[in-house]
C-alpha cells in the first residue's frame, strides 16, 4: 500500500466517509489470504508487477491446489508453479488446468503474453546435464513476456561452440550462463558482453564439485564485470531477474 | 572484433587493398597494449561501453602509474583504480591526476559525467562498519554516470529504520544491499520492491560469520525474488552492474 | 541427591539406623533403571521439573515400549516421544496408548496438562515446508502447559504479512522463529520484540542453504540481541526451551 | 507506533486537529536520529524496555562520542559500549563520562541499577582463557540489572570443580556456560539444570578447535534440554538474553 | 623379513646353497598371495602379532569367501571381516563356518581366545543409538583376547548415570568412548581416569552433526590428557587399539 | 582451425575462388554439429589428436545414440563413452556396436588400437574397493593406444606389498595413483619413481574421509615432486593424460 | 574420593570421630584450590597419576607463578609449563626455577625422574619443520619419565630414510608420528609395527593443508590398524598418551 | 638402489669380495647424511634424475647453509633452494654462492644448464598478481633445463588477448596454466591444447576465492581433458612436473 493510497484513505475520514476505526481496520487488513498452511498474496501482482509464484517443492497437490484457486478466484490470470515432480502435477491438473513443462518442472496456469521485452534473454549452458535447469530460467522468462535464445552444451572446453554463437551473445540485453563443475563459462561470456550475465551453478558434476560448490565459487569470483550468482539450481530466479532488467524503463 | 570489421576487412583483400597475409595479421593483431606485468585493453571502452578498471590491490604504484599512462596515451578519459590504499593513492599521484576517495579506496582519473541513467541507485547498508564497501559501490556508479540514494545503517534488527525510507527504495532503478553478518536485509529489500537487488555480502562481523561466509550464504538461499550476489565485499562488482542495468535501453 | 538428603543418610549412621556400607549403598544406588540398551531416568521429573522424554530416532518399537513401559511403572504420567516415524508409531500403540502428531511426529502418552506459564508462545515459520518442525516445537510446548500460537508462512519476502500479526508478536512471553534458506525472519523479529527469541533453522532449501548451514550461520550472526539458536530442524529443543523461560518465576 | 497511537492520531484528523497529509507526515516521521554514519534509536528504550546499546568494533572515537552524545541529550541515562579497545576507549572519554571495563572491553555510561531480576544468573567458563568472554556477559548483566555469580575455570576434565559449586549452578535462574576447545562444559551443566542454559563458544583453542568452530558445534548438538547457543566470543548476547530470561514477569 | 632372515639368505650365497640370482628372486619374493583383486597378507600375523582382518564393505560375497579360503589355506586360525551386511554374511556362510554378530556387524572365521589382556577395556556410549558402533569395538576386542565391560547409555546429560559406573571406569586399563551429537561422554571421562582413554565419534545425531564432525572436532579438542580418537564410526580401529594397549609388556 | 587454414581461406578470396561473404560464412560456421541438446565436435579428433568421448552419466539412451550416431557418420572409428551404467548400456547397444566395460562403467564403439606410446602406464590401487576407478583409467588407456599393468591393493598399510612391485613401478613412464581414505600412496610412489605420477583420489571410506575430500587433501599436499591430481574418483581424467603424456615426442 | 575413602569417612561417624555435618563438609571440600582466575587440582597427582600440568597459552606471567606457587606449597615435585613464550618464560623464571626447552616451548619445573616405562618411545617426524611439535612431545615424555628416540626428517617422500631407521621403529613400545602436509608418514609407519602409533598433524604447509586440516584427516583416514591422533600441532597430548601406555602395567 | 645394483653387491658375496655382513650393511646404508635437523639425500640424482630441492620456508639460514655445504660436499653441482625470504636468501648468500630470483623468491646454487627438453614450456597466469607464482614455476622448469614461453596477464575476462597468442599455447609441450579467483583461464586452456595442462590454484583474490580454495575446486572440475592440479601457489610443484613430462622419452 502505497501513499497515495494511505493519503486517499485518510481523505475518506475527513470526508466523512469512513470512521477512523474502518481506516485502521483496512490499514491492518491482510493483502493476503490466510489458508493456515499458507498465506497467498493477493496484492502482489500489483505490488510486483507480477504473476505469484508457487513454489511446489514440499507441498502436497492439495496444498498447491487450495492455494492456486484462491489466487485464480482473486483474479490472477497467470499463476507459475515451480519445482513441480510429474506425480504432484499430474495430480494439481484434475482440478486446476495446468500446462506442464516436464525438463523445466514447471506448470504454468494461464497464457503465455507476447514478449514485451527490451530485447532478447540469451540462456547459455556449459553441458547437456544443465538443460534441466537452464529449462526452469527459459520457462519463467517466457511466462514473463521475454523473447528467450537458448545456447545449449557451449561449454568452455571446447571454445569454438561458444564463439561461433557471439552473435546471439552480443546481442543479448541479459545473459543466463548455467553451469556445473567449473562453471567458467560464465567468466568467459563475462568478458565477452557488455550487458548484465547472471550466472546459475548447477550441482552437475561429482567429487570436488561438491554439489555445485565448485561452480558457486568459481561464478562468485569471476573477473568479469557485469556479472551476479543466484542459488545452485536457481533456473527460476535467474529467468525472474533477467525478466526484470530486460523490462526496465525510465519513467 | 565484430562481423562488420571482419568483413570490411576482408572486403579489402577482394579489392586488393590489403594482402591475405596483411589481414591474416591484422586479425591476430592484440587489441591491447603488452606491458610485461599487464596486458591494458584499449579497445574495450568500445567493446563493453565503459571506461578501463584497474584493480589496484598487489600492484605496485609503478606498474599502475605504467597502466594507467598507456590508457591516458590512447585517449582513456576516465580510470578507475580500486583497491587503492593511501600509500599507493599518494606514491601515484604524484605522476597522475587522481581524485582519490579515501573511505571507497578508489582513485578516479578524469572528471565523472553528469548522470544519465534510467533511474536511481540506491545503495543501503545494515551498519555502519558496511559503509566502506558501499562507498566502493557508489563512487563506482557515480563515476559511471548514475544518481546515487545512500541509506546507511538501516538493519532489519531496527525495521523502522528501513521502513521510514521506503518511498527512496521503493522508487529505485536497483537497489544495491550490503550487510555483512546475518545478511537478512538483501532478502527484506527484495521482498519490498520490484526492481533487481544487488546483494553484497560484507565481513563484517565475527565468530560465525566466518568472514561474510554467513551473509554470504543468507543472501543466495534469499527466498525474495529479483535477488542476485557478487563476491563478498566486492563494493566495486556491484556498482559496476547497477550501472549496466540503470543504462538498459532497447534498440 | 541435595545436601539435605545427604545430611539425612548421615544422621542415620549416627543413630544406628542403617550402616555405614548401606549408606554407601545408598549413595551409589542407581536413580535410573538398567535395561541394558537404555537407562531412562525416574528421578527427572524431580530434578528438572518435567516429564522424560524419548528420542525416538533409532529405537526399534520394542526399545521404546521397554523404556516406556518402565516409565509407567515408575508412576510417569506423561512421556514425550520425539522423531517417532508413522510405521513405528503404529508398532508402539499396540503396547502402549499413544497419541500420535503426524507432522510433528511426536507421540504422547498421558493427559496434556492445562497451560500454566506465564504468557503465550508464539511460533513463527518463515514458510510453508518449515511447519513440521513447528508443530514439533508447538506439540513439546503444549504438552509441557503452555499456550501457543502459530504464524506460519510469514516469511520477510513478504513483509506485510509478517507485520499484520504484529500484536501476536509483540504480546509474547517468548517467540520461536523458525525458518529455512537465509533464515532472516529470525533477525526480523528480534528486532521487533522484547524477549527472547529462540532461532530454529531448518533444512528446508537447496543448493548454498547446505541443509541448513545458511539459517543457522544467519541466525547465530543476528544483529538482533536476545536471539538465540537451536540446533537445525531442533523443534523438540525449541518448544522445551520456551517452555522453561514461560513458567521462570522468582523465589 | 502501536494501534492505540495510529487510532489517536487518525481520530485528530476527524477531529480537525490534524490535516490527512501532517498525519501521513508523522506515520512517516523517523523514530530515530539520522547521523549519517549511523541512526541511534531513541525510542528504543521504550519499545525494547533496555538502554541502547553502542557495537564498538570498527567505529572511530568520533563517530562513538556522536552517538553517545546524541543519545544523552534525547535522555538516555544508561549507555553500554561493546567491543571497545583500551585505545577507543581512552579517546572516548575525553568527551563522555566513562566507567571502562578492561578485560570485558566494555564502557559504560551511566550508573548500574540495583538487581532487580527473578533470581541470580550464573556464568561458568571451561578456563581461564575464557574469563574475557564471561567478563564481556557479566557486565553487561550487571549493567542491565542482575546479580551475577561468576564460576570461572570449572572445565570437564576435572569434573570435581564443577560439582563442588553444584549449589550455586542448581540455583541459578539462568546459567550462561562458556568454553571453547569442545565446549562439553555446556552439555554436562544443561543435564544438572533445570533452568535455561545460554552456550556462548569461545576461540579459545587451536588446531582442529578452528577458532570456536568446534566448540559451537558441540553447544549445538548438546543432548541437555534447555541449552541454546549464541555467536563465537558473544558474551554481549548471552549477558542480554540472560538478563531478558531473568527479568520475565507475568501480566 | 628382518635382518636375521636377511643374513641367512645371504649367508646361503656364501656357502653355494643358493645363486645371487635365487636370493635376489627371495628378497622379491612376495610374503603374500596375489588374487588379482587382493593380495592378503600370511605373514601378517606374525609381524603384527594378530589375526588377519578383511574389510567387508564393497568387496562381493566371493572376493571375501576368496580371501577368507586363501587365509585358511595358509593356517590362519582366526579371520574377523568387519562392515558385513547380513545379505552378505548369509551368502558367505554357505561356503565359510561364519559366526555373525549382526548389531556389530562382524563376522568371525575361528574360536574367540581366552582374555589374555592385562585388565579390562571398558566400552561406554553417550547413547543407545551408538550401541552398534560400540559393538563393533566390544566384538573386536573380545575376538583379540580381551576381557571387555560395557557401560551403554551413560552420556553426560544425565551425568549421574555415568558416575554411578564409577568403579568401572577407574579400574580400566583402556576406556573407549563412543558418543555423537557433542561427544562431550569421552572429555568427561578422561577427566575421570588415569589410564588410555580412545574416542570414537559416531555419525548419529542430525542437523549441526554433520554426519560425526560435531563430534570428532569436540573429542579432538578434548582439555582432558591422554586421550586420542580413530575415525567417525570407527569402532573396530578402536577395539583394536585397545587391545594393543590391554597386551602391553617389557621385554 | 589454424593460421594455415585461414590463410588458404583468405587466398581463396583474392583469387576469386570464393567471395567475402563465403569466408566469412565459414570462418563462423561450426566445426561441429548442433543436435540442440548437445553438440558433438567432429573436428576434435584433428584438433586434439584423440577420439571424441560422451560423458554419460546424466544422458538418457536416446541422447547417446544420437551423439553417437552423429559420431559415426562424420567418421569417426573409435568412441569412449564414460559414466555408463548397465541398464543404459544395454539401451544404447541396441543401436550401436557397444563393447562394455561393467566394472569401469565404460563403453567403447570402435576397435582398441595396438599400443604406440613410449612406455607403460602403471595403475596402482590403494585398495581392492578402488579397483572401479582404476579400471576407468585402465580401459581409457588402453582405448587410446597405452600398454597397462594393473597394481591393485598395494596400500601403504602393508607396504612390503608395493615394495614387492618396484620393479613395475620404476619401469613406467607414467604411474596413476588411486586411492581413497589417506590417500598416502601417492605420496610414496611420487618419492619412488622419477616420472610424472597422476593422483586420483576415491570417494571409498566413511566418516571423515568425507566423500573423497581427506585423499584429495593428502595428494594435493604431497611432499613428493612430480604429482598432480585430478577430480575426485576421475579415472577417465588420469587415464587420459597418461596416455598424453606417454605419447609426447618432439618435432 | 573413591569407595573406600568414603567408607573410612562414614566409619569415622558410627564410631562417633566425626560428625555427619563435618563429613559432608569434607564430602564437599574442593581438592583444589581456588585463585579466583584459576583452580589448581593438588589431588590430580593422586588421582591420576602424575604431575600437574598448567598450559602456558594465554596466561600472564603472574598467573604462572601463582599457580606454580600454589603448587608448590601442596608438594608437587615436578611441574611442566606448556606452550610458553620465550618473553614469558623469561619473566617467570625471575620467581620460579624453570628449565625452559626453547625449540618446545616448554618449562619444567622441578627434576626429571630416570625412565621407568616399560620400553622406548620413538617419536618420528616427516620434515625439519615438524620439529618443535615432535620436541614438545619428547620433553613431555622424558619429563613423565620415558626413554625418547628421535626420528626426525623421515617422511616418505624419501622411504628409504625411514626404512633405514625399521629397527628403532619396531623396538618403539609406542610410537608418536608427527607430520604436516599430507600426513601418510602415520599409515605407513602404522603397517610397519605392532605397536600403538599416535598421529600428530600438524599446521606445517600451504594452500590446501589447510593449516593442518589435511594432515588431520589423513591421519583419522590411517588404513594402519592401531592408529588414533589427537589435536593438531598437539605434541603434548601425545607424549602423555604415549607415556601412559609406556607405563601400563597389570595388577 | 635398483636390482642391478642388488645383484652385483651379491655377485661380490660369491666371488668372495664382501662377506655377506658387508653386504647387509651396505645394503641398510643411508644414502642420505644425518644432520640431526635434516637429512639430505645425495643419491636423490641418481635416483630421480634431477638436483636436490632444498625447501626454504621455516628453515634457518644456518640449516640451509648446513644443507646445502652438505650437499655441495658430495658433489651436487645444482641446488634450488624454494620459498626463500630476501632476508634469508641475503644471510645464505654471505657463505654460499647463491644466484637469487626475488620475484619467484627462489635461490640457485651452480649453473643453470642449457634447455634439453622435447620442446617449450609455456607458462600463461589470469592476471598481474599471479606472476610470483608463475615465476617460481618458470625458474624451477629453466634450472632443470628447459625453454620457458610467459604468457602472463590472459585471463578469460578479456579472451582475445589469450587467443592472440594462440600460436604459442597449440606449441608447447606443456602448458602450466596459473589463476586465481575463479580458476576459469585452466579450463579455457585446456580445451585449446593437445598437450598436458598443468594447473596452478593461486591464494590471489578476495572473499569467496577463500585464499585458494575457489580456483583449486574449479580446476579440478575442468571439464577439459588432459588437466591436473598441483597445490594452492605451488609454482614449483607445477615447474617440476612440467620438466618430467617435456623430458620424457622411450628406451
Amino acid at each position: 500500500m502505497n501513499k497515495k493510497d494511505t493519503l486517499e484513505l485518510l481523505e475518506k475520514i475527513k470526508s466523512g466517509q469512513m470512521s477512523p476505526e474502518d481506516v485502521l481496520a483496512r490499514l491492518c487488513t491482510e493483502p493476503f489470504e490466510d489458508l493456515g498452511y499458507a498465506k497467498p498474496d493477493h496484492h502482489r501482482e500489483l505490488r510486483q508487477g507480477i504473476p505469484e509464484i508457487i513454489y511446489g517443492a514440499g507441498k502436497t497437490p492439495e496444498q498447491i491446489v487450495g492455494i492456486g484457486s484462491a489466487m485464480l478466484d482473486k483474479g490472477q490470470r497467470l499463476i507459475l508453479i515451480t519445482r513441480l515432480s510429474p506425480e504432484v502435477a499430474s495430480a494439481v491438473s484434475k482440478n486446476l488446468c495446468l500446462n506442464y513443462h516436464s525438463i523445466a518442472r514447471i506448470g504454468v496456469i494461464g497464457e503465455t503474453p507476447a514478449p514485451d521485452g527490451i530485447g532478447k534473454i540469451v540462456i547459455a549452458t556449459g553441458g547437456t546435464s544443465d538443460i534441466p535447469v537452464a529449462e526452469e530460467a527459459a520457462i519463467t522468462a517466457e511466462t514473463l513476456g521475454n523473447s528467450v535464445v537458448r545456447l545449449y552444451d557451449v561449454g568452455v572446453a571446447g571454445l569454438h561452440r561458444l564463439l561461433s554463437k557471439i552473435g546471439d551473445i552480443t546481442d543479448a540485453q541479459v545473459v543466463i550462463s548455467i553451469a556445473g563443475m567449473e562453471g567458467a563459462l560464465t567468466s568467459v561470456i563475462g568478458g565477452l558482453v557488455d550487458c548484465p550475465v547472471i550466472g546459475v551453478p548447477t550441482s552437475v558434476g561429482y567429487g570436488a564439485s561438491f554439489n555445485g560448490l565448485s561452480a558457486l565459487l568459481s561464478m562468485l569470483n569471476s573477473c568479469a564485470s557485469g556479472v551476479s550468482v543466484v542459488n545452485i539450481d536457481n533456473g527460476f530466479g535467474a529467468g525472474y531477474l533477467a525478466s526484470m532488467i530486460n523490462h526496465r524503463r525510465g519513467y
